[in-house]
């Protein structure tokens, strides 16, 4: 597997880069966590798409078209997700690494 | 807001984590895209849920029980979103930062 | 396969009972497309849950308690849809035979 | 509110048109529950993104080009739910029905 790239460029630079990308657009918009959620249920609806008539095995080794798409749709849910999570003040790793070591799952 | 606690302990730290979490668990469950994209829709659908019937108004100012709920809502997305990027070998947080270069949105 | 069990007791005689529904509680909830169609997604995330972990040859043989609870989210499902549907002004069956026609899918 | 269109024109007869659909396509697409949950997920995704930058207020008001696609989307869910429902023989307003009784929502 590939690393994920953060270090110095991390979920924090990503948080400020669309600071600067809400800014320059509607703010309003971006401003209601109802509206957040709906959107990342949005993405989400979009990104099933690529994998409904798929099997397990093929949703392992998608076509590099699919792929891509798959990888645009999986960054618009990152981006949305942040932008919920500042919203409402929560650190999204933190939350993460909370929910890890509490929950059985 | 509160800022993002990556750094040493980014995404890549938490996809660590994940994988020993994975390991001690049923390592088929979580083998396939397919899956965890279904995976990902049902945790978005019970987040969106705790926002519904809120006005956009009131889902800025939670109470201190369903902000609570959505973090561990949104922490779950989270982890979803990121063992399927591993499972696909994206790179998350570049997938994010190179959408946000090239879509107008 | 069972048949729909419609002819005079159909959609139209659910949305009555609908109608009475809605009225013995609290209107305004369900009075926007916008909350309606969270609520509509909400439960689509529930029901996708019980499939989530199955294959595709499981997931057409269920146990009597997972058919039961899909059945449950099935009708919620049903449920805000026609609520959706009528707040619209949508005649939900005739939307859906035109659908039929035009889509090449 | 415009009246339902079924009756003689019901449900059932909708599943009819509906297995000459899928009888003349894939049949082995739609042939699994599995497949038929994530696609309800995907059309929900898509009618979700109709609401989310509007107020409730505005998503009660929609524009004609706004009404006609939500109208597709709404028909797109109904097609699928019910595509689902036959596949786990399942009475779709039996359930709603049994659902309004049962349930205290």
């Amino acid at each position: 597997m590939k690393g994920e790239s953060d270090g110095a460029q991390g979920l924090e630079e990503l948080a400020r880069q669309l600071e600067s990308f809400v800014e320059a657009r509607d703010r309003v918009r971006f401003n209601s966590p109802k509206n957040l959620s709906m959107a990342l249920a949005g993405e989400v609806g979009e990104l099933i798409e690529h994998f409904q008539w798929l099997t397990q095995e093929q949703s392992s080794h998608l076509s590099a078209e699919t792929h891509e798409a798959a990888r645009q749709e999986i960054a618009d849910v990152q981006i949305y997700l942040l932008l919920l999570a500042r919203k409402l003040d929560i650190d999204l790793l933190q939350a993460a690494r909370d929910r890890l070591q509490t929950s059985p799952r």
